[in-house]
């Protein structure tokens, strides 16, 4: 009832990833099998692969920015048809019963989403493979269109950066006559601006390094906050309708909470490793709100993949080979890729073990 | 142009609060004199007797939780008259142009509100005096009509304790049909059982201590959770539509943001003395809040008092005199009142040096 096919994984959190043959399922009545163009190499990639939280089964093979062409459908499948673009992103199935699923938040499922790499694999057993691997064998119902007119290879990054951002921005009412602000471009980050300013908000990128002012200007800010500078941030104070903040190192969370606006919010998607000190009077002088925000479900997922495709969104992207994957994260690590690795899985396919 | 009047005071952050002279200004076209009658007593009154806020002004005068009746009022005073009784709570004046001002969100004033002690006198210079004193001279637009069908010295606290709670609970939309968790029994959580309760909402306690669900339930409380037992915090996970947290003590809020549903607010009102560790998990799994809330704007203020006054709702008391406010600290330090001390202003009046 299954098919081994190619993957590029790790056996252990201090191996580095190589090639691996993985079980991929036959496909059921709601399934569509899709062939692996492009996938994205998320942070939450290295950190699964390398054990950093802690709850890894080997061999683990990531990916969930996914975009490919579908190959084979179930006999149910109504969405999708062979030949179609299609994207998959962080989850692959969730409860589909509780109240944040039939709120079309699937990314919130109160018995825990089903992710796209290292969760309980219903079908197989074991655990979900990601996206560094030939194919994919999806429920149609977690799968997404990809509009024809972007570049394939810098749309897969929208499916767990993009919709990060995409979301909280909808989410705390981003739009004209909105000042939000983007701190941190990475990632996220370069996504966060991207969107912000085609949703129409006038847009602040708060950043460590002068060396990103040029480049945050290209990506479509509208003003520059160097956040070492304190006569910057002074300046800025109480400026901010939404401040996102995609940092995912550490960094002082009230400085930043700062810059928002009585009954503004700041929200959090990248994740820093440790707990984050709050003074309480940066929430009560002001009514502010510190907040977090997960991917989004999958019709905000759609929602934002048109979105993209009606304003000419994508990543920017350095395009890599699949045997680059283990230099590529350790320039992760550093922060050396502007701004998101995205692997040509054509590359897998000709590689000979 | 001033008038010297009997207060209570300290004159320095080690010296007990003892009777001293201050000031009282002649009254301009828009104050109102009231003479004081009852004042309760609050904990920032210690904080700022003893200079834990590094920023007070000696002499200083405690007090910001006063009920009196109108003596004497100015050329120009509409909105009361001779005989009226009437409240002042934390601030007594604001900028009054700023959009905050504007939108009668005074307490959030971007250019600082005027406290009711400890703040720059702008008429006599040096700071305001709280209401350990005789009379108080105040801006008619900064004073409250108190309804006349309420325990008078219980009224008291609603003027701080009591907004403080009010405030959050409609701005977050507490009512019929949600959920609401109040964290914390003392001056400020007994005041949002009552609060919520009168407002429709089924009221959960989390308290510390088992010897006070019975306490909580005469208070209105339907359910109490006793936050030391994990089993019974893991039954609650997920559960409140919105939580006031009113623990001024250290606690850990992660664990009180898990039993916040999703899209869900946990708002701070007693402010803890250090920054609070939050796990960006906690709010990232959930879309969380983690907000605060400053006491409350006058017209929320009078909202308040009529609210209560429709209701029946006042403070649970200790009536105590004015000499017996150095005791009085060291109790509010141990958690030993139930659950205001209010100083009945006779004891001043009467007192010989």
């Amino acid at each position: 009832m299954s098919t081994t096919i190619k993957a590029f994984g790790t056996e252990a959190s201090d191996a580095p990833l190589k090639q691996l043959p993985i079980e991929r399922r036959n496909l059921t009545p709601h399934d569509v099998q899709i062939e692996i163009l492009y996938c994205g190499v998320c942070h939450s990639d290295l950190h699964q692969a390398r054990g950093e939280w802690h709850n890894t089964v080997y061999p683990c093979v990531p990916g969930h920015e996914i975009v490919g062409r579908i190959t084979a459908v179930g006999d149910h499948v109504t969405k999708f048809k062979v030949g179609d673009l299609a994207g998959v992103g962080c989850m692959v199935d969730s409860c589909r019963e509780c109240e944040s699923c039939k709120e079309g938040l699937e990314q919130y499922c109160e018995n825990g989403i089903e992710g796209t790499y290292n969760s309980p694999d219903k079908y197989l057993g074991g655990v979900t493979y990601g996206g560094y691997s030939e194919k994919v064998v999806v429920d149609e119902n977690y799968v997404l269109h990809v509009p024809e007119n972007l570049d394939l290879a810098a749309v897969a990054p929208l499916l767990c950066a993009g919709i990060t951002t995409y979301s909280p921005l909808r989410h705390w009412n981003v739009g004209p006559g909105k000042k939000v602000g983007i701190a941190g471009i990475g990632g996220l980050g370069h996504m966060g601006v991207k969107l912000a300013k085609a949703m129409g908000a006038h847009v602040v990128v708060i950043t460590t390094s002068p060396s990103k002012i040029e480049d945050a200007k290209r990506l479509g800010a509208d003003e520059v906050i160097i956040s070492k500078d304190p006569e910057q941030m002074q300046k800025h104070r109480g400026t901010l309708d939404f401040l996102l903040d995609c940092i995912s190192a550490e960094h002082d969370i009230n400085t930043y909470i700062s810059l928002v606006k009585r009954d503004g919010a700041l929200a959090l998607v990248g994740a820093p490793e440790n707990p984050v000190p709050i003074a309480a009077f940066s929430l009560i002088m002001g009514r502010k709100s510190f907040a977090g925000s997960a991917i989004g479900g999958i019709a905000e997922t759609q929602e934002m993949l048109d979105f993209c495709g009606q304003h000419n969104i994508t990543s920017d992207i350095e395009l890599i080979n699949i045997d680059y994957i283990n230099e590529a994260y350790e320039r992760l690590l550093k922060g050396d890729v502007k701004y998101r690795f995205v692997i040509d899985m054509a590359s897998l396919k000709n590689l000979i073990i």
